[in-house]
């Protein structure tokens, strides 16, 4: 069979391991930050790595380094797939990194053999996906689809460079982001492998997750303000304790996010002060922030509410004061049923797959607004990333590449627009 | 009637306001800590008013500031009026100060009238109650009892000088506490005006409270130990969020204080820290201190053990690491029903009066430990206390004394030892 894929555990190994060195040595490992030298290395590494493997290369106006076959039908849209190499402080070797490495080794193996895709094939190593100096992730995938105003780019990080200056650096060229933007109907599909950075394909003992989505997030901060008060001489009948009050919220968020397993929901209080914070004074103020996701917007929207319901409740019963305010409202992204099909179709022919949404954003959420995406996730080790413990098995990265190879071809020839 | 007492506000109004301004002008108003210049000119005042008010005045072993009124039969071990004049940073007028002020007024009409007690009387300005930077509150007190250690007159301030040091510069001798110090039967009655520091007298409405006893305190430090995880990623059924844990244990902390309400109980969780305290992550270690009070042994220690067998079913449920350490046991004073009944009655002459327990701790806790003591509390406004805000109408305050002055009158004749 032509298309056949070939397994290189040995070269992916040693491609991962060549970039866990392009780092910042004065930062915990394994850190490389967008518009620095280092990340600067590896985008040169990675331009010569996609010459060598046939891949036409070009910087686009928001500085996404891509690499271009063309496809023997000249007429249709390209299939993209891409991914990131920056990664946040202290961040690991694999999150976004085997996307793009997905690519290279795609790319290779096709030329190679010299097989020819109908579509045109973009390999793309997105700008600056993580959350950024400028208050923003997915800086390049953004810029891609037009999602960048001025404003953002008048940004300045804390040496005072602008994010526009920033991607001139790199190659971009800001001005023109609008007039290049990627528009409905330019892109094929975009595909995306990833690690799940969570711990649910390992905990299940499958290789591959075929993603069925990107969930949606609500962030709200929590204002409670009570009164401080002598811990000792204030009776229980004449406190208002914003910690205890807190509390009663912070188990809701739980109880209501356990309800609504069946709908994948995640609810999470990771942030939380507390005012004074004197263990003989009774709470005054506590203030925390809480996340809600999920793949549903429906049950989101209706989640936000039973809260905001419950913190009425619970804030007269209590007599004390409890506030929210919307800090971000992100949409959720559904995944084509005949995408999932396909994906999964691709990934049983290498190994045990299940169907899981992705609790985190990625480049595919820019990407969606604008072209049909797919998602594979191979098992993050432990559920750990963001972390120089993230680790995923070679073997594993590579069934990954291997279940995208297959998607590729399959996608080539079948999917519906 | 010869013992009469004849109230003079404007007076105890102009002292409070005179010592009001001996204060540190760098520190928040109304500061007064032990160790400074101004405590020294606030104490050089005192010795000057106890003496113009008839008193021998001496600064025994523990640098307590005494003045004394010899009674008719010097058979009998003497009564003794106190409290203290230094405040925490930022603390009230009122706070020790209407105690030791109770006792000049006392000793003012006393020597103006030429009343001769049975009884000797001592009033004392207790040396340094408030928690001082040698990490120990009611230092006088301690010191006049002998529950002062050597270790303990070594620690050191900031500055590096000694505890020891300290009481000198103060005309202590510490050398010689442990010889000088009061046993049991040393003193006929210990007696002490204090502000309650607490909301109750005011929102009930009364003008006096008859102290029944103070506070146990039983203070443990929680440590809860989960998996910090991506608040995306991780399923709700794959988490050990260590933030809803701990928020179970203080909600049942608050509820077994409730509970035990007839029993007078506080239960209180004032400082808590969350750990990494990132908005998108599952909270992996929560640190929290909580603390019970009550008048009753019993109950407290019984108490502590039902919030730790919860603690095992909230860790064993969640399946979650949660570990408690004692910080410290104070045990509770129990003012005896013989020396209730007096103040109250004492009290009653004057105006409305609450029995009810002191919540904080004050100089009474060390002198109870060799002698029969008495409280009584005048309102605080919003049961502020420690802060510049904490007032009491000195209407009340001299109710407060004139309520002292019925009680010495009443024991100096009536106490079964």
């Amino acid at each position: 069979m032509k298309n056949k894929f070939i397994p290189n555990v040995e070269l992916i190994e040693s491609q991962i391991e060549y970039l866990s060195n392009l780092i910042d040595k004065n930062k915990p490992p394994y850190t490389r930050r967008p518009f620095t030298k280092e990340y600067s290395r590896s985008r040169k590494w990675l331009k010569e790595k996609m010459i060598e493997n046939g891949l036409e290369v070009h910087i686009d106006a928001a500085s996404n380094l891509i690499g271009v076959r063309k496809g023997i039908n000249p007429n249709l849209p390209p299939i993209m797939i891409g991914s990131h190499t920056d990664s946040v402080v202290g961040g690991g070797r694999f999150d976004g990194i085997i996307g793009v490495l997905a690519g290279l080794e795609i790319a290779r193996q096709l030329s190679e053999n010299n097989i020819k895709l109908e579509h045109t094939l973009f390999i793309v190593d997105f700008t600056a996906e993580e959350a950024s100096e400028f208050g923003i992730s997915t800086i390049g995938s953004r810029g891609m689809i037009g999602n960048l105003t001025d404003q953002i780019l008048e940004r300045k990080n804390i040496e005072g460079h602008t994010l526009r200056e920033g991607l001139m650096s790199l190659g971009g060229n800001p001005d023109l982001i609008m007039n290049a933007r990627k528009k409905p109907g330019d892109i094929h599909l975009y595909l995306e492998l990833h690690i799940e950075q969570g711990p649910v394909l390992e905990q299940t003992g499958y290789d591959l997750g075929v993603v069925t989505g990107i969930v949606g997030i609500r962030r709200l901060k929590v204002f409670v303000k009570g009164q401080a008060n002598h811990a000792g001489t204030t009776p229980m009948n004449m406190r208002t304790d914003a910690l205890t009050a807190a509390s009663e919220v912070i188990l809701a968020i739980e109880k209501l996010a356990n309800k609504h397993y069946e709908k994948q929901m995640v609810g999470t209080v990771g942030r939380l002060f507390v005012k004074p914070n004197g263990s003989n004074i009774v709470p005054g103020e506590v203030v925390f922030d809480f996340e809600l996701r999920s793949l549903s917007e429906v049950a989101l929207d209706e989640a936000v509410s039973i809260v905001k319901n419950k913190i009425n409740n619970i804030a007269s019963r209590r007599n004390i004061s409890i506030k929210t305010e919307q800090l971000s409202v992100t949409e959720s992204i559904k995944i084509k049923d005949e995408i999932i099909d396909g994906i999964n179709e691709s990934c049983n022919q290498i190994g045990s797959s299940l169907k899981l949404p992705s609790g985190a954003g990625h480049d595919a959420n820019q990407m969606a607004k604008i072209a049909p995406v797919g998602m594979i996730f191979v098992p993050s080790k432990k559920g750990i990333s963001h972390s120089s413990d993230e680790w995923t098995d070679y073997e594993l990265v590579v069934k990954g590449i291997h279940a995208m190879w297959n998607a590729l071809f399959y996608f080539d020839r079948n999917l519906d627009n």
